[in-house]
């Protein structure tokens, strides 16, 4: 039998900035019910270009903050953070459950081309670590991988410059460098949450065979599934709350986040913590 | 008389990143003697985009890290770290002498262009700051000052992607919103450290008459003139030395840092330190 008080705690979701709003989007859309707070670590991010040991230690004063609120199971909607620390995180959270992003896109891509060639676009540290080949070769070791850093698609996002000329030029310069001869990608796998905005022009560029893989719905997903499977949805008639905390610039992340969760936010609605 | 041995203490340098380093490159061809020391908080980078109360925070524990080595005059090599904390840090390095970057680009964009109208290109935390736009109407009320944004400059330039096609579109794109009927530059400060990367597409989008105001030599400049003046220039026939400390990331500091002094760095010429 679940219980009730601790079903109601919200859904923990983690982020470096603003990115992982695609993931709570997605979560939002599949368990509208469910109570969520995320959390921006805006005050050092981007963690795309810091080493391991600077974003373990991120991530775990992160966590640690969303443990003190109160979370019944941790997101860590942020590429880099799951491909550097999610193992730390997981004894961090024991028993609780922690769901990164990486593996559920990794799935995602394998199940929808079996054998098939990847192209990973993400941060330069998710690429340095491998964390999209390893996922996606343990699970078909027939399929073919290559991983790109693609730091200028963050700023992009962030300007809000998402369509036009520009972004389209850079798009296919960091595709272009990534493919050859040799490569010819499948799946295109959106491995940054910056990069679910920039989906338009990255379609227009990969021909209409190409799969975008976009974590955000697969680890949704996995979410809905992990709290059915341990009883531990919530049960209520009335739409979940919403909780937004940051460690930096409430006005930026408003303004910013709100491009990426696709509606208004205001900064009377971002929490300052300090971690 | 002026102390020999404090003569011998370095000039510290201080940046948010590797972007300072081109402020270095300026005081080394003006004082090839002096002992530099240069400190990039890569663990928190950028600062263009995070609050005045972090950027204040965060710029005090990098002079404190400083004042612990021993220097004998800061050069705040920040654009962004100048327009926040420049008061605050003279106050915590008092007597010795504090110099920042936007009061020397001003002046230099002032005495060439008097009256003239001034197009700064900068981070977002500076822009809002209004640092420059002060600092010129103080030295020339006839001036006319423009501030511009441009967070995707600073990616370009760490990405080296500094000539070409997508460099030039971008760079058009904030001249051209920042620019009108009302506004045309006499000269564009190029606001930011990372900015003088690119002042050769600047300079091709700009037409010739348009002075491009870099601050690292005149900078350099003002350090060379607070020396002379308090006899604390160092008296050697030898070169002075270098040493590169950073929060983090030895790797990618080397890296990218390379470019914009315009020399490589290896890894193990970079000192890490916690702040």
């Amino acid at each position: 039998m679940s219980d009730t008080k601790e079903n109601d705690l919200p859904i923990g979701i983690f982020d470096s900035g603003v990115g992982g709003l695609t993931v709570l989007k997605a979560i939002r859309a599949e368990l509208p019910r469910e109570n969520l707070l995320y959390l921006g670590d805006t005050a050092r991010l981007p963690y795309g270009t810091k080493s391991p040991a600077s974003i373990a230690r991120y991530a775990a004063q992160a966590t640690a903050e969303l443990q003190e609120q109160g979370i019944k199971l941790l997101v860590v909607a942020c590429n880099t953070a799951s491909a550097v620390a999610l193992n730390a995180l997981r004894e961090q959270m024991s028993p609780l459950p922690v769901i990164g992003v990486v593996e559920p896109g990794a799935r995602a891509a394998v199940s929808a081309r079996p054998g098939g060639s990847h192209l990973v676009l993400a941060t330069e540290a998710t690429v340095q670590l491998g964390a999209y080949r390893k996922a996606i070769e343990s699970l078909d070791s027939a399929a073919t991988v290559r991983e790109k850093a693609c730091e200028l698609l963050v700023a992009l996002a962030e300007e809000g410059w998402t369509d036009g000329d520009i972004a389209t030029r850079i798009i296919r310069r960091y595709i272009d460098e990534a493919s050859g001869d040799d490569f010819r990608a499948d799946s295109i796998i959106l491995g940054c949450t910056h990069f679910p905005l920039l989906k338009g022009p990255i379609q227009v560029i990969a021909s209409d065979e190409v799969l975008l893989v976009d974590s955000a719905s697969t680890t949704a997903a996995v979410v809905g599934e992990t709290l059915r499977s341990s009883g531990r949805l919530r049960e209520s008639d009335r739409a979940g709350s919403l909780r937004f905390l940051a460690t930096d610039g409430a006005t930026r992340f408003a303004r910013v986040g709100g491009q990426f969760l696709g509606q208004p936010l205001s900064y009377k609605d971002i929490e300052l913590v300090d971690l």
